[in-house]
């Protein structure tokens, strides 16, 4: 008999997405930040002529938190749970250059839970939702000994706009938004104020057509370098010391972290400026090199320093 | 403080529903069988001109189910829960009259699982979802102490074909598929093979152009018509003796025990021939009626019998 401790999380996704996709509307499956439906289908003839915005990319994507895994409830406040879950999925659709529209929420409670937490809960989904307008059209309630709250978040984006993971090529620059390892400096502890949503770059950052492939950096820098990497066939070179590093911070916090929701993307060299036209705030880290080189980090004074093994794996002890 | 257990499922879904949706492709949410969104947006005109094809209607629904509250892992075919999964899924699309189309699988997982009931448990899911051409495009994989799998499922309907749960009218003649109370005549522990979708018969009904609002029969018969006459702001009465009670079972079992996915709807009483013309199975089990007589009972000498508080309800005790 195998554990799934001894496969881990990857070894499970891997074995889940080994299978074919066959409806038409199918463009991307298990395996990217969202799943991607090309809408509508066969019965729709175009107003714009243009190929560009022909249809309508569907988005969709789903995270769950779990009690004892992903939050404690000694302490917590649901406010911030909710508002979390949330964040979490929009940086999905972020991350695909989408815009986030609808959402379906599941609780699994336990009996003796207080209603007023669940509002508390709602009220932590709407302060996004709102912001972003997002509807809520729907979910489950569900008896649990221990609690859970699985979002559902759709999104669109124009064909033209949609990028993916798989789709970074040799000689890109590697770009990221914002700071790393202030989550992980904080103890997982930021505050309900920190957790911002990063829609408004994402979509400058794909309405620039300049980006290549594009990942948000929620398990850890290295981790989305590398799954741009696993699914692109290619490798990457860090520079250490081109990593924007949060105050109070260290450079294994930012690297590894995880819990935040920035973006890293890969640019065509020659399309640099046209993200500095776009006023879009970004740091470039590395660059795109070879799959046979793998994935590489340079610390300070040039030497190949080892890549440990990046970011959160659910089920590995 | 006010606990869960103390307002119930449908207390928790009454305070959460409270809400507005804001976007102009919402065009059901949180209260039917699916949420129902219209496709496509502005940008997009038509090759066929009949308002009956305009859109496509697309339809989400999502089901959890949990370890020691809808399932027990001691004995459990993971292939049957697969199935049972995806099959109580459908059963909400078919009862919106639409097809399935694109689904989610979202498990929560403790780390000592074996891998291969995971494996087993993705072959009951795709054993319905080949049969209806069903492509699983994504999910979430996490740690959890207490088993849980939750589905999302999408599909479509024409705007002609959709069906509601609160369009029914008085005087409309409340009909059902099948037979009910085997579910709960067996323990619940029906075989795999009884595991059954009723997409094909739901498709029936919907062009027919009979039917005025539709359900599945998940959570019990009675609790069924309770849910159209309440969305509808009708009322109904029902017949004992036309009620077809399974093989086994009892008429209690058949009025309340769920667990069944059969359809339940109300037709047009000039309607009724056009049904038989479709060569569909159906049973006549009563009317609906004004509200102000509530849901009754009729009983096979004419009394009027009261009515359980129906089927089953999460977090009560």
């Amino acid at each position: 008999m195998v554990r799934l401790s001894q496969v881990g999380e990857f070894g499970l996704i891997e074995r889940i997405s080994r299978r074919e996709n066959k409806r038409p509307e199918t463009i991307v499956g298990i395996g990217d930040d969202c799943a991607v439906l090309k809408l509508p289908t066969s019965n729709i003839k175009l107003q714009n002529k243009s190929e560009r915005t022909k249809y309508i990319y569907q988005l969709i994507t789903t995270d769950t938190l779990v009690e004892n895994v992903d939050f404690k409830k000694k302490g917590l406040s649901f406010f911030h749970l909710g508002r979390k879950a949330l964040a979490a999925n929009t940086s999905d659709i972020s991350a695909m250059g989408g815009i986030p529209t609808h959402a379906l929420v599941t609780l699994g409670l336990p009996k003796n839970t207080d209603v007023s937490a669940i509002d508390e809960l709602y009220r932590g989904i709407d302060s996004l939702a709102k912001k972003h307008k997002i509807d809520i059209i729907g979910g489950d309630t569900t008896d649990s000994a221990v609690m859970f709250i699985t979002l559902v978040l759709l999104g669109e984006v124009e064909k033209v706009n949609l990028l993916l993971r798989s789709t970074a090529r040799v000689g890109d620059l590697i770009c990221v938004t914002g700071e790393f390892g202030g989550a992980a400096a904080s103890n997982f502890k930021l505050p309900t104020s920190k957790l911002k949503t990063n829609v408004k770059i994402a979509r400058k950052i794909a309405k620039s057509q300049t980006a290549t492939a594009m990942i948000d950096s929620s398990d850890g820098l290295v981790r989305s370098v590398m799954d741009i990497c696993r699914a692109s066939k290619v490798g990457a070179r860090l520079y250490e010391d081109a990593i924007p590093v949060a105050d109070g911070a260290t450079l294994d916090q930012a690297l590894y972290g995880g819990e935040e929701y920035e973006l890293v993307f890969t640019v065509k060299k020659g399309k640099m400026d046209r993200l500095l036209d776009g006023k879009i705030k970004y740091s470039v880290v590395g660059e795109v090199i070879s799959p046979k080189l793998g994935v590489i980090l340079i610390d300070k004074r040039g030497r190949i320093k080892p890549i440990k093994s990046g970011g959160y794996e659910h089920f590995k002890k």
